[in-house]
């Protein structure tokens, strides 16, 4: 294709709110025009490399056995009002209404939809399992749409949707769509990291998140530096650091050397820092006491007041969630953790079952704790249920609120001074932490997240009242699983980690071009040599952008450059004037290049080429 | 691909709503699921035809050189309002707002934002000719979706748009698009018919469109049966049948022996039919006359009044549009024409250059006539203009209201004893009237457009002040075009034209698969001949739907037959067992089945089916 035949709008400008490369370089390059904040335009160039994601992801999709079909982008409100989700859904979800005041939502995602075509047609266990996908636009009202197309309001996601009838079909598709994401982030020249994630708004447990390092990731993973292990942090845990114990009876013997609970005078200290240096010690000895508000909570709190109250009870109680759960508009927990660790909240969240936990006001603290804000303590705490962190557990002489002012006590045991109605997980795993599967040290990375792949359960297939009948002719719940790749934001982080100051750096899979020719003047023999390469290039497989422009070889090399194609051939007077005539090839990103025989430079770039994307496709 | 692989529901019972054969046989065939009132899903199998038709769009307009962008499916409301078809395009357009209260369209056509797109990149002449397209969703808000996919609310739509420095420029884009369209419609296989239309809401003149018959049509198409004259009715014009006239000398000398002009009583006499039986003539010999309200009329009627009163002026007056128009919120106009006709009121609208026009409510044809609805006619009416149909000129002996109840005019003759502010041609042409070209008979169909050319002109450049640089630096507005197809429509449209009593029959272009393989019992030596023919046929990149499906043959033939596959092969024992061994090929459609060898099966069929897709392709 002819350069003048296209429209590149390069510029050397970078737009004013572009903070990233890839945002900057996509503007550059001439791939993407903005129409308002979070709505991006693909211009010719870009969407050749956008459709070629796409079709990578496709092509994956379909070798694992998933089947496309296109749901309509604009969806009727009723299948949100269903499953549920028109409620929890928030403002991040596009609605409007039609003519006939019906409610509407621009799809921010499809389960709904999905599930709502699957329900009308199955109706035996011999049509499970099913997979179906598409590549379809979606919307989501981001709070700060930024970064380009890396968070845009408007985008483009692949997302599948599978139906089983058991859990080993969901983990066998479940693992197939795993490969199948690693292979299309491979063939994208992509390095990603699958992390083990929170599901969040999504529902259901079982999940992996393929993430791209990013410095304006809005996730921040967790990683080994010995072993493969990768966690969002929402989701991390790590190898205690503490004495652990077994049962109430164990945590009583620990503390049998432990002198008596003291209570002491604390003017004025109402921070761990200040208590620590009041006491001369460090905040591994402290039991820090948050009271947290819980919002909407689904975990059946039934037996959790008196269990706060009375105290004592076997340590193993960890709840689990009843299958009709009960639902509370706000319940209020007293979380302790070892002093030097911060509550994880999303943690805290999914162990409760609720949409969402935060401090409690100053004003609750004192009502439930009897005491100002910075003194609360689990000692003889009775109002609320006690949540411990597996670390509190192991501290058989702490310091801890009194639930007086100005008072803390010394020589806090667990088990003996007192117990907690739930003991779990709930630490934020950091930089130094150990790792729970080889012991190596964690380090921190921030990530971009790609794609997501989830185990749904019974979520959705529930709540819409989906069936089949099983070999016995009795009717079952299908169960569920989900899997979205983001296609802009995909095609953004290949930009991320391909570039360098003067552009683009494509992986030739999914370059608008594979090569560049570039004539220093688009004229004479130069014309006819570079014409006729082009033609035998393109024969031979290969998408060839020749620079047919008038232009000086300094701007179409710059333009070369910014946009990233592959491989570029510069055809001269000078080479063709050698005997036998030469071009020179360079690779983009080498500095190096090469001349090459012009009647042999087709063939030679071109299973060069094909090498590459043989490579890439492996 | 096996059949067993796909998700394909076909039903034997048709949808209630279903009135028309693509319809009800895209919803049978398992093509379509719907959502919601006009909303459909696409399945796998509709979803291949679909991404076909997609296709052979894409390739015909990249063949023209237009280039494939993607802007975003909602788009800021601003860029409306810009265009000033914030107002205008009324309940169809669906709107929403974002969190922040911005207001949002999901795009029913998008002139407003390719427009925006290059009038931040436009600087110079060189850039033009440039013609942009997607191919994307769209949305409508229709008040009566029906018909499935041929009127659905959300749909796809190529839609391209061309900016030029002149009209040279656009019309050769606007000949290559017609050219590209008659390329699409026959390689998909449809009978389209390019009329001439009007241009309705889009604005801007020279247009066509393409239609196909459809017996639920929303155009009425005005057809001649000796040359290829084709319009919608909304513009259609036909050869004259009365005298014609050229001045109003010419006028007063035909009335020369018309006796002078005599008021009589006509009691309890208002229709035409009822004046034709009282005074024992036809309705060719009266002057029906309508009293119209136009809103928001663009047309400069500074002198309308005035001439209205005055009478007796020049015959060939007819205005044209001022460059900086006159808008009236509302005027009134009495139109007259020969008493056998009808007006057509998009001829009418056109002509006054405004949004609507409608019969003026009985309280204002008293006020403005002085009479009761009835008695209507161009003699003595001062307070409104008079638009005259060409009919009413040739009419010199004619039969018209008097303004007065129960009274009527006889030997009322034009240019004697009335005269009009505007003379044209406002009748709306019918089956038997002639053909303006060759005087050939004109008959009627009702048509569905699948697509149309436009020639816009400067209405969206002008008003959203894009301009470039021409030859002599001097700032220019580009004149555009905009091109749409409905991809939906299309698809349906052909399983219109092309489908039995059993099912779709598919152009081989754009059917979901090429052929089917039909083992009748999917075992043994059947099983593997058929898949061995499979994989030939594959190789020979022939689209292959092998039904492996434990079925009986029967279900397996309907299936093939309703779901319309071309081609269709038969592996069965009995044929296996002959020397050499023979299978059963049949295409979809023709009565006649085949017994090929199996070992030349693959060879011969898809050379045929090669040889098919190259004769709609050529």
């Amino acid at each position: 294709m002819n350069y003048s035949n296209l429209f590149i709008p390069t510029l050397r400008e970078v737009p004013a709110d572009a903070v990233i490369a890839s945002h900057r370089l996509m503007f550059r390059a001439g791939l993407i025009r903005k129409l308002a904040n979070g709505l991006f335009a693909y211009l010719p160039l870009g969407l050749r490399s956008f459709r070629k994601v796409e079709q990578i992801v496709r092509d994956e999709m379909n070798a694992i056995g998933a089947l496309e079909i296109k749901p309509t982008v604009v969806v009727p409100g009723e299948l949100w009002k269903e499953s549920g989700r028109w409620d929890s859904m928030g403002a991040a979800m596009l609605r409007a209404k039609n003519r006939l005041n019906n409610d509407l939502v621009i799809s921010p995602t499809a389960e709904e939809a999905f599930t709502s075509i699957v329900r009308d047609e199955l109706s035996s266990y011999r049509q499970l399992p099913l997979t179906l996908y598409q590549i379809n636009t979606k919307f989501r009202d981001e709070i700060r749409p930024r970064y380009g197309v890396m968070r845009g309001r408007e985008f483009v996601m692949k997302d599948a949707y599978s139906w089983h009838t058991d859990d080993k079909s969901l983990d066998d598709t479940y693992q197939a769509m795993g490969r199948a994401y690693r292979r299309i982030f491979k063939r994208c020249g992509l390095s990603v990291i699958p992390v083990k994630a929170d599901s969040g708004a999504m529902g259901g447990s079982g999940s992996e998140e393929f993430m791209v390092e990013s410095e304006i990731g809005d996730n921040t993973l967790i990683l080994c530096k010995s072993c493969g292990y990768a966690a969002n942090v929402e989701k991390a845990s790590c190898a205690a650091d503490f004495t652990q114990i077994k049962s109430i009876e164990d945590a009583k013997a620990a503390a049998v050397n432990t002198p008596p609970l003291e209570k002491i005078d604390t003017p004025n200290v109402k921070t761990i820092d200040e208590l620590c240096g009041f006491l001369k010690t460090d905040s591994k000895s402290f039991i820090k006491t948050l009271i947290y508000r819980a919002i909407n909570v689904e975990l059946d709190l039934s037996s959790a007041a008196g269990l706060a109250v009375s105290g004592g009870e076997k340590l193993d109680h960890k709840k689990t969630s009843s299958q009709a759960p009960a639902a509370y508009a706000e319940a209020f927990f007293a979380v302790t953790i070892r002093g030097d660790l911060d509550v994880n909240e999303i943690k805290l969240a999914s162990i409760l079952q609720c949409s969402e936990v935060e401090l409690a006001s100053d004003a609750d603290v004192t009502r439930l704790t009897g005491a100002p804000v910075g003194f609360a303590g689990p000692v003889g705490l009775k109002k609320i249920p006690i949540i411990a962190d597996l670390t509190v557990t192991g501290m058989f002489d702490a310091v801890t609120g009194a639930l007086e002012k100005d008072l803390h006590y010394k020589h806090a045991a667990y088990g003996r001074d007192f117990t907690a109605w739930m003991i779990d997980d709930v630490r934020t795993v950091k930089a130094g932490d150990r790792c729970s599967l080889c012991n190596g040290e964690l380090y921190t990375k921030m990530g971009n997240e790609l794609g997501h792949i989830f185990k749904l359960g019974g979520k959705y297939t529930r709540s819409m009242n989906v069936t089949y009948l099983d070999e016995n002719g009795k009717s079952q719940i299908p169960i569920m699983g989900c899997y979205g790749i983001g296609i802009d934001r995909t095609m953004a982080s290949v930009i991320e980690e391909h570039h360098d100051d003067a552009g683009i750096i494509w992986p030739v899979s999914i370059a608008p071009f594979h090569i560049t020719i570039i004539p220093i003047k688009y004229d004479g023999a130069v014309k006819e040599a570079a014409g006729k390469l082009a033609d035998e290039l393109t024969k031979a497989g290969v998408e060839v952008l020749l620079d047919d422009r008038n232009e000086r070889p300094g701007v179409k090399f710059n333009d070369a450059d910014l946009t990233g194609i592959p491989w570029r051939v510069v055809i001269g007077d000078k080479g063709l004037s050698l005997s036998p005539p030469q071009v020179e090839v360079k690779k983009r990103g080498e500095k190096e290049s090469a001349m090459l025989d012009l009647d042999k430079a087709a063939t030679e770039i071109s299973s060069k080429i094909k090498e590459e994307l043989e490579i890439l496709n492996k």
